[in-house]
């Protein structure tokens, strides 16, 4: 297979751990003869430094030809503390998502038995983790209009869903419980937004063509705590833009690290695979970036172009390394091995 | 002193609960000679069912002339699934805050060394954690204009903030950490929402008039990490609505039991109390309902008043109960006393 794939390594520590899964996905191209080629450009903070726009429109026009996008992190610290800031990097990442009509994020969450010691949740309670949480990515309150009054004193930001957007979103969540457990939960806030009472209507209403899931739906402060209770419970989620933002994020921490969890963004027509931990600027530079999440999205991607078996042989490389405690020191205290280290060995499991 | 306490004790075990706290502030009016008269008021599903209003006329005349309110439990799962449900119990509670003009609600979350083993946490995580959310309670998503097109198709939620409604809450919150160990945690979503950079830029020029607090800032994502990687290192968290109904619903996990959690919501006039958890129904009427919560909720009242002595024979007749393991079943697997036990074995302490 021919494959164009476009790579935003962005900010912080993207462009460490994006350089990993090229030298795997480069791997595996040999190994299975396929033909991956890769070209970069700038996104986020070091595109504002470069070009003054965090998504130039060279940038979006390379992802808009390519066959899928491998993205790394965005984000500084410089933008965070300025409120007033007009452009910051996160805008790129957003107009992205947009112009590319990723309206879905997948993100798998499961504990790795030889990690179970890493969380901060006891081993009884996280074992057995396998969650896959679909967020709504291109609607709610992140993109509905926003005000600021001209004398800066009120500011507002509309959450506005539509039908079709929760249905293109729900139908891929149902079908990922059929693949799975057949359990999907809406999490919502339903006894407090209107949105949210919408999004229980319609996925409600198309239960019915999906018989064999077993539907079931949680307010989001129930789900926040479900989640450290007994996340075990849990096989899809499905749920809006913010909830998903602050849920999945949340999920993150059962694995034992944040360096784990690779995530797609998946449209109609586009595809972008980003590691979901940040920029993490105090590690930059410094070879301790775990590379593992964004290989891992490097192996989502060869699941969505069909290669399941060049996936599974990415997936059960990283396991291998993992159970060989071959880790960066988020996992691995005593010593532990460097971001390229660490992606040598997996592509020579390879 | 004399207080009129208005009881909405309100849906599932709402009303066993709080039976208890009043047994609680009864035996502290004697010991102190204090007069405190109590009276019952109706509040959601089960005043819907008596008088079609979740909050009749004639609750809402009553907390306008009680001292404070005592709030047991609101909710009830046969309108959570019904979208289009026009009248549900929540209506009661949120128009009670509004009204009331309740502007912060106070949650502190603490980690008592006994129960250290029942939180799902590792106890090297919880030790220590000593935490105090603030919340805006009138503002933002909760309030703000909704709408639904006329077909059903396309729902908003407006967010909204004014400068005047961060400030207040932000004063109590500065305060708060001034009484405390001096760290205040504004908690938003800066990176997206215009709204959040208001909540930033206000309570960044606010800080200046508490130099010795340490103000830092979280992005809510990265907030729901932390609560559960590292609980200590938080002191006082401020927050919108809508992050803190989430974030301290997480937090709540990490003392072992929502049955222990209080809460106060205050106003420049009004003060309500009430426990975190919900109407929990699938234990209604089986006496296994924790009344700690309430009962602390009843200790928040005593010092909202000034009387502090008081508020503090609760917590340590609280805190000897638990010491002695006198628990419900929620934190005493084996056996576990029954509600009413538990409040008489805190009353006698008292
Ligand atoms: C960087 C930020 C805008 C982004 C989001 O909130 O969507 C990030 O937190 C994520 O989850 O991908
Ligand atoms: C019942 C519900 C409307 C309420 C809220 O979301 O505020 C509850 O979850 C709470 O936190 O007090």
């Amino acid at each position: 297979m021919n494959l164009h794939i476009a790579v935003l390594s962005g900010d912080g520590i993207g462009p460490e751990v994006t350089s990993q899964s090229i030298k795997i996905l480069t791997a595996i191209a040999e190994k299975y003869q396929h033909t991956f080629t890769f070209e970069n450009a700038l996104v986020g903070a070091i595109a504002i430094d470069e070009t003054g726009n965090p998504l130039p429109e060279k940038t979006l026009d390379l992802c808009l030809d390519a066959d899928a996008v491998l993205f790394g992190a965005i984000g500084d610290p410089k933008y965070d503390n300025d409120p007033s800031a007009k452009v910051r990097p996160e805008q790129g990442l957003l107009a992205l998502r947009k112009a590319l009509g990723l309206f879905a994020n997948i993100r798998p969450v499961k504990a790795y038995d030889t990690l179970l010691d890493k969380s901060p949740l006891k081993k009884h309670i996280i074992q057995d983790t396998d969650i896959v949480i679909y967020r709504e990515l291109t609607g709610g309150i992140y993109f509905g209009k926003k005000t600021l009054s001209e004398d800066g004193t009120k500011a507002s930001d509309l959450c506005e869903y539509s039908r079709g957007e929760i249905e293109r979103v729900a139908h891929l969540a149902f079908k990922a419980a059929q693949g799975r457990r057949n359990k999907l939960t809406l999490v919502d806030k339903a006894n407090v937004l209107e949105t949210s009472r919408l999004w229980r209507k319609v996925v409600t209403a198309m239960a019915s063509h999906y018989p064999d899931v077993a539907l079931d739906f949680l307010f989001v402060d129930n789900a926040a705590m479900q989640m450290v209770l007994n996340p075990s419970q849990f096989d899809v989620i499905l749920t809006e833009n913010m909830f998903g933002d602050i849920i999945s994020d949340e999920a993150s921490v059962i694995g034992g690290s944040i360096g784990l969890l690779a995530s797609a963004s998946i449209g109609s027509k586009y595809a972008l695979f980003e590691p979901i931990h940040g920029s993490y600027p105090q590690a930059t530079g410094k070879g301790i970036a775990n590379p593992v999440a964004s290989i891992l999205s490097a192996a989502m991607l060869l699941d969505h172009f069909g290669l399941s078996e060049e996936a599974e042989t990415v997936r059960s490389a990283v396991e291998h390394t993992i159970n060989l405690e071959i880790c960066t020191p988020d996992l691995n205290k005593d010593g532990g091995y460097s971001t390229e280290n660490v992606g040598t060995f997996i592509e020579e499991f390879i």
